[in-house]
């Protein structure tokens, strides 16, 4: 099949074998119907179903310029060492903009340009009914398909979003710089509820040692009990690919926490629950906006104001032809 | 059937030929059915339906103090003096309280106690899912049912309320004062949208002839095309019974416009249509509550977080099975 055609192809058992076998551009086709909603998506999220469940799903979350990018990039470069296929949602709550458009992605693109065992794909959810919490474990599912050991997801911290990415990844860090404000910020936005993991980066700057000792502070007044999780800290500079080895280390020894834990599943079970729910929702919200659309309610309503039909029978009329 | 079985019965066939008998308990039990939102409303729709569709219906809308009530029960008597039967429904958009409980409802029933041949109720809709714009029709096809010739539908004019009130009634009395500032937040509200007939009540109070000129200069203002009707203006001093016979003579004014002019069949079919949508709306709001606090969706998130179901499929199977 030519480029072009992969490009264009709504073919899903075509695009899914393709992108099983490694081919970069089946995998962004698929993704692109995920970020539009595709009809076709029951299809592809159907063959893809047996190839899913098994990757480390990894969250990525910080303000802006706490270096998110490049930390990624690093791990990128980490995890391919160690021999696992990556694939890198770059997940924007708010752009317009989507399908390896924005500047960082074709960056970083470079970097791995010349590795198959690498994807990088930005992803919006602006066409997708169930919004991101529907769309970006879609996402996570196709790369997953293709054959990635683990999937990172990055996000920007703002808002609800990173709440959501937090609640899709097995393991999910959150990125500080010194003298950010980002400690108070952090307590401020209940990031201590989704952190598995806090990554001081830039820890050669003035105020990384003040840094650090807020986050353990704010750690210890936050412990819950024995047998919870306590999140690590630790320090990098990404830029200088320094402290990579601890963040990976780190992501280890809380992966190793959760399996021992009984967590993983629980995670699975819990994000898989929520994935059901926002599909199931944004089905709901499509109906009750072809009910406010469709043609049928002034028939039924006729029948009504003739005493032909009562308005509940009517309803339920109107609800079984949304349901099809 | 004695009176406290008739009280509690949810026997839709009895209770609805015992209302059709002109049966009080009977009536006031199918209201509360209504106001409940009772899971008996299908039943109870489909058994009226036929008996619906010819009572007139009139809306009666203004702020608190321009005298609704005593305006309410003149008319009840001037209607009951043609020989027609005649329900009231005084709907409560904010109150908990319902099931007769406010005062002016037990002072107007004294008035008409012994004539049966009226059916007073006051109804809030604080437990029907679809709200005021669903429960109302519901209880005026009560009264319909009943034999009511003629449904008055009382409600205070604030907010939204009264725009749905209006949306139901065949006519719209909107009462105003003099001196009460009426005129002014009559056309902030966008009042003249929804009053086919403006009654200025306590007609003998200073300002009386300054809040008719404002008003007939509202309409001019206002007017639309040839084709429309105009606003009718009329005075009255309800408390002293005066006025009342011009109030009817407006009414039914409208009401032979509207059926010449084919409105009576178009505005029916309107009131039946947003009816229909707004049981149908409620129905789908009841299914998302039920997706949030379901049993179904843990089994079903265990599947697809064990890889042995699509997301998608999970998705319909839960909404499948809401649908029931």
């Amino acid at each position: 099949m030519s480029t072009t055609s992969i490009r264009r192809s709504r073919d899903v058992p075509t695009l899914v074998a393709a992108a099983r076998e490694g081919d970069h551009r089946a995998v962004a086709r698929l993704v692109s119907l995920v970020e539009n909603d595709d009809p076709a998506l029951p299809e592809v999220a159907a063959a893809l179903a047996v190839h899913t469940g098994s990757a480390q799903v990894i969250g990525l979350t910080g303000s802006p310029g706490v270096g998110k990018s490049t930390t990624t990039n690093e791990l990128v470069r980490a995890i391919r060492a160690q021999g696992r296929r990556v694939g890198v949602l770059a997940v924007d709550p708010s752009s317009p903009f989507s399908g390896g458009a924005i500047l960082g992605d074709r960056v970083r693109m470079q970097d791995h340009a010349t590795d198959s065992g690498v994807y990088i794909r930005s992803m919006s959810s602006r066409g997708h009914l169930g919004g991101l919490a529907a769309a970006t474990p879609q996402a996570v599912r196709v790369l997953e398909g293709a054959g990635c050991d683990v999937v990172l997801i990055e996000t920007v911290g703002v808002g609800q979003a990173e709440v959501e990415i937090a609640s899709l990844a097995d393991t999910t860090l959150v990125l500080l710089a010194p003298g950010m404000g980002d400690a108070i910020q952090a307590v401020k936005a209940g990031i201590l509820e989704i952190a598995d993991v806090f990554v001081i980066n830039k820890a050669d700057r003035d105020g990384a040692d003040a840094t650090y000792r807020d986050i353990q502070g704010m750690i210890a007044l936050g412990e819950r009990g024995a047998g919870d999780w306590r999140p690590q800290v630790v320090r990098s500079v990404a830029n200088r690919a320094e402290g990579i080895d601890d963040v990976i280390a780190a992501i280890d020894k809380h992966r190793a926490w959760l399996e021992d834990h009984g967590q993983l599943i629980r995670r699975r079970e819990a994000r898989a629950a929520g994935e059901v729910e926002a599909i199931a929702l944004g089905e709901l919200r499509a109906r009750i906006g072809s009910l406010r659309d469709g043609e049928a309610l002034p028939a039924l309503a006729a029948r009504v104001a003739a005493g032909k039909l009562d308005p509940y029978a009517a309803a339920r009329e109107l609800l079984d032809g949304l349901g099809k």
